[in-house]
């Protein structure tokens, strides 16, 4: 039994921004993540795309209506994936609607992302916030949205337990005045000298321009990862600093 | 004046492995990085293929000999190059003979990387080396070659100054008995109690699988980087950890 047409188109639309958003659906790929969804209530599901082998397997675990539930041949599969190689299983996830929250925000640390284009990095950094037990990852307009395949695949899971939202640094300032933001700038204070921070807000840049003008100057805490006196490279990898800074704050 | 069909076919075919070894030669793409190639005398280059602009602009700085420079269309370009969007010039490379020397590498830091699989993660991993005054990396014979376009785009330059060499860890052992051999595991010591360690070799494993058994056998500390209580991802990125362990290690 085929996927219809429709069905391939639709779920093909998904693949795209303007139809995540007109739909408020997103697509999950893979049989772990998957079946972390299956078992969980926050994510409400639309439907699962599976081959044979895989509904067989996990039959037991699979508690949707049956409308909701689309046997798929491989070539199916193949078409309607995000990913080159496909897995066995996609699912499309209604995407939560946003708190528009910064409750508590401040009484931990989070993560803001200064226009973040790159999907692997975004995810990387939900996946980064994860390990470090950071809630919140806000998120400016201008960076990649979090729904987008590439940035689902790359938090390797993490999307479930990180809450992203999308919200411009300077509202983020005034929900809470007075909350600590850092910022890496090229001459700034050594982070090591600033372990146990445990609360405020680190401002990660663009993977280019770093920290926008205007975000820059509503920074608190100008930081530096240093590098080598012998060392060549220019800067380091977004997600990379990302990780050196919230070890050593969180240290 | 289009590139002959012979042209073409030979510059893509390095898009391969195995026809960058039978040809020993890479390719390197973008301006900033072809210009910096192009004043250096530790890399020798075999041709260069740009756009009429990029020539004109450029021209002071080609000491090539004619035979070397090549005119390219807009769609020659995008023919030959390994980049979705082409830029503007495209430089191929001889791959300088492996040195297989581990002189002095015992008297810094040193990365290791065991079964690397992701370009990514290699080319962002000699970037944190570089940015990090660490001159050699080593990687085994599983991991993915330092010369695939996708390392070299990913190291953003660094791998014009940072030794990268296919060599067994035993092999690197055996060169310098007693030498320290780091590397992170589920239970092991926090990073943060192992600073200054200012040689030794830092392993970094397969991006699923971590350290392989033999590798762990190896190893003289077992380090971790410190999970929060609350936190959910089961491991950070390899490239992120690499970060983590240099930053904190040559504190």
């Amino acid at each position: 039994m085929a996927l219809s047409k429709n069905t391939i188109k639709y779920v093909k639309s998904l693949h795209q921004k303007k139809f995540r958003q007109k739909y408020n659906n997103f697509i999950v790929e893979g049989d772990k993540i998957v079946r972390e969804l299956l078992s969980q209530t926050a994510f409400e599901i639309e439907g699962l795309y599976a081959l044979q082998e895989w509904l067989v397997e996990n039959e037991k675990n699979i508690q949707l209506p049956s409308s909701q539930i689309h046997l798929c041949s491989p070539t199916d599969l193949d078409r309607i994936s995000t990913l080159k190689t496909p897995n066995q299983v996609l699912l499309i996830v209604h995407i939560p609607s946003e708190s528009h929250s910064t409750d508590k925000f401040n009484e931990a640390l989070s993560l803001y992302l200064d226009d973040i284009r790159d999907p692997g990095n975004m995810g990387t950094i939900i996946r980064i916030a994860d390990w470090f037990g950071i809630s919140n990852v806000f998120y400016s307009s201008t960076s990649v949205e979090w729904t987008n395949p590439k940035v689902i695949q790359s938090t390797m899971g993490s999307f479930l337990r990180v809450r992203v939202q999308e919200m411009e640094l300077a509202d983020l300032r005034d929900s809470s005045p007075g909350v600590a933001i850092y910022g890496a700038v090229l001459e700034g204070v050594p982070i090591h000298e600033l372990s146990g921070a445990n609360t405020g807000i680190i401002v990660i840049g663009n993977e280019s321009r770093g920290i926008s003008k205007e975000n820059l100057g509503l920074l608190s805490h100008r930081i530096t990862i240093p590098k080598s006196p012998s060392g060549g490279a220019e800067s380091l990898n977004a997600a990379v600093a990302t990780g050196i800074i919230c070890a050593s704050l969180t240290r």
